[in-house]
């Protein structure tokens, strides 16, 4: 299969090796900055392109994987082609493309992918969604070649699901660089917390995350955290330490978290 | 050696099956619940003990591991003994005993344990604190036959340790149960989210988390962010969702969090 990617970031990266790599021609890279369309087109033995009026119409297949703000203003540039177009994004209904005559769709990998970071396609769930029921069935052929997960979702709950993911993962790896931060002031190497890391991660591959929770605000232990509320520097880090502290503890006790007590400032009422 | 628990709960639980497996004698079990005494007691052939003045003085070491807040009350109604005492809180200083003659420390296993969940102790880091010389070289030697990992730390800089395992941990655990709800309401597994989580912390065994960093809020991905905070109904998750993403910003631009815009409401302003 002929494909054209548009954007060349860590999730066009992953995507293109692994699509070259099973056997498809990478025929074009985009990407409005000609060095990062140049870095990938070399990659996969592709054209590099920094002009959208230069891609070749002749494609099976264009994968959109440029940022979601960036997104419809390359679809309204982008000149008229045979192929099946597809982004890549959790928030973005396919819908973003149905002023063109393409058929379209989506494909979302739920994975974080950084760039220097080698990772197994073969093990990362692959949400699809086709403008038509051929379409369907085209992306879930296609990404079954890549994936032992492939998952047909509507755009609907997509957007669910990568709000998910931005807490189990964006927000937890945020988690680790504040706690890689607490270290480094105290001359502690990150190192003694990967342990600790590992096991919080596999013990939630067995147990529902509720039982596995521990730590001094499921506890409701609130001298230990006056305590390290007293060690912590910036007020926000402050207010980050009592938001979770709240919300772990209403988890387990049902309550609403306290409004009147410290940290704890919501910005509207319930409905 | 004789050992004798003040505790039951999952800390506890997990040291004395470790030091009865190393071959030691657990004499004792102490807990004010006589049920949870008997529990852990029948695990490790001990008597189990729910009063204090029951403790058996000739015990070779005393570990404490009751909840923070209950330590010094226990402290209190303890019997004088021949033994070493020792606690394992991250955020209390070995000096809690120091009104009482024995010789103390602190043996410190940065983990999280759950009760049903086995765990190699073999692998956790145990950070040990004397009143002595002799006593921190007695808790080296013992920690030692528990754990490859090993090292001494001072109270000062072990409250800084269990802060940070907080974030490490338990709030990234709490982001797990987030997660969790947002597919709950939606009808999708759990089990999808698996594959990120453990890539998420695998990253960051060889990476930096700053560089591990993905996600709407380190590209400033602001409409994707507006589109997420729309999808919440909870105020104090909206609350979570924006003070995170506003960090996450913070950390890759060193801005400070703008205290106009919405979900940031600082409780005090920086020295």
């Amino acid at each position: 299969m002929k494909i054209v990617f548009l954007g060349s970031g860590n999730v066009a990266t992953h995507l293109a090796r692994a699509l070259k790599a099973s056997g498809n021609e990478i025929v074009q890279v985009y990407s409005r900055t000609a060095e990062n369309a140049k870095l990938l087109a070399a990659q996969t033995g592709a054209e590099p392109v920094s002009v959208l009026g230069a891609v070749d119409p002749s494609a099976d297949l264009y994968i959109f994987s440029v940022k979601d703000d960036a997104l419809p203003e390359v679809i309204r540039q982008m000149p008229q082609t045979n192929g099946v177009w597809v982004h890549t994004a959790g928030s973005i209904p396919a819908t973003l493309f149905s002023s063109r005559k393409e058929a379209y769709g989506v494909i979302y990998p739920l994975q974080t992918f950084s760039r220097d970071r080698a990772l197994p396609m073969h093990d990362v769930p692959l949400f699809i969604e086709g403008s038509t029921p051929e379409t369907t069935l085209f992306l879930k052929h296609l990404a079954g070649t890549l994936s032992a997960h492939v998952i047909p979702l509507s755009g609907e709950k997509r957007r669910y699901l990568h709000l998910a993911a931005v807490f189990a993962c964006n927000f937890t790896n945020h988690m680790y660089t504040l706690a890689a931060d607490i270290l480094r002031r105290e001359q502690i190497p990150f190192d003694v917390l990967k342990p600790l890391i590992t096991e919080t991660a596999a013990k939630v591959m067995t147990m529902d995350p509720v039982k596995a929770q521990t730590g001094p605000a499921v506890r409701s232990d609130k001298e230990v955290m006056q305590r390290h509320l007293a060690l912590i520097d910036e007020p926000w880090e402050k207010e980050i330490y009592s938001l979770i502290s709240k919300s772990i503890h209403n988890v387990f006790t049902g309550e609403q978290p306290d409004e009147q007590s410290p940290g704890w400032s919501p910005t509207r009422k319930p409905d």
